[in-house]
């Protein structure tokens, strides 16, 4: 979730962005409150695009997105991440892609992954697939995640609900939490 | 296109395999007849399941698919490979992960994968989706390509076009080798 891809003056702005946001801060703060640990995955670019997949280079060259150091590259205020939480630096879709993100979830004996953010077929999508691949389980809060159009969401859901990821509202997250904890007591 | 994921009996059959395979094996035709290489992905797994994905390993045990050795490992009749074609072993969805592929494309100097096959969301999108992380420019032959409903393979086309897939029929590949093949001259 960072202004250059939220922003209302944000030229590669994603529609769905805006609308999830309070869903974000309220899965976060359940978050913050249960003391789980929390993982802020920001796109982060060089400022010669030299690290972007080759065939968004001329999008990138013509638009500049998410360069290392620019306001378009922070998290927005809304979701600012705290001292103690992870930021995961990724120049691909995945956040497990050229990441130290599966090396950290194993050294913390991460078991479930919760997922929010943007946007549902791409970052969200390959993360989630890439972390069945690494046998997490994953829940997709479906109404902390955002895209271009609501059909684009709501097919993409399907595709993951399909292949065994649980679907959850923002609502139903502190009960499941709650759950979780009694289990791991 | 295994025999455990095509054929009528198959209990794990996506339905959309099938109604595919002539547009395959054109495709395939021409890239036998213009001498490129050929990839076959398939998934095979052991006999005990040990290495499917953990959200997957209940519906193994109840249905064991793709088990090294057997006839539903096989690639189906219809698109044997033939000797000098390169088949990929997977435990995963994406043929990437895990697997021996990207440093093979990396050793032939491929440059672009043209992809068809089963199954749109899961097998087929999350290769595409690796191979653009990994800088190769994909081309999807849509017809050429499977999945559960019409409705679940469009919305998927569509997500791949949005991050730049080039989206072909079965009959403008030939005309497309002819162009790259001038090109490359």
């Amino acid at each position: 979730m960072q202004n250059d891809f939220v922003l209302d003056s944000a030229p590669l702005r994603v529609a769905g962005a805006r609308a999830a946001i309070p869903r974000m801060q309220e899965v976060l703060a359940q978050f913050r409150k249960c003391r789980l640990p929390v993982f802020h995955v920001v796109r982060v670019h060089r400022q010669d695009g030299s690290d972007v997949e080759i065939i968004r280079q001329e999008l990138f060259r013509s638009q500049p997105f998410a360069v290392e150091g620019t306001k378009g590259a922070a998290v927005i205020d809304e979701l600012t991440p705290r001292s103690g939480e992870y930021i995961i630096r990724k120049t691909r879709m995945s956040a497990f892609i050229g990441t130290e993100l599966d090396l950290i979830l194993r050294t913390l004996g991460v078991t479930l992954l919760v997922v929010c953010g943007i946007q549902t077929p791409n970052c969200v999508r390959t993360t989630v697939f890439d972390a069945i691949a690494y046998n997490y389980p994953v829940c997709l809060v479906e109404d902390a995640v955002g895209a271009k159009t609501p059909e684009i969401h709501r097919a993409n859901v399907l595709d993951m609900q399909n292949i065994g990821v649980r679907i959850l509202k923002t609502a139903e997250v502190p009960g499941f939490l709650d759950v979780l904890g009694a289990e791991n007591r």
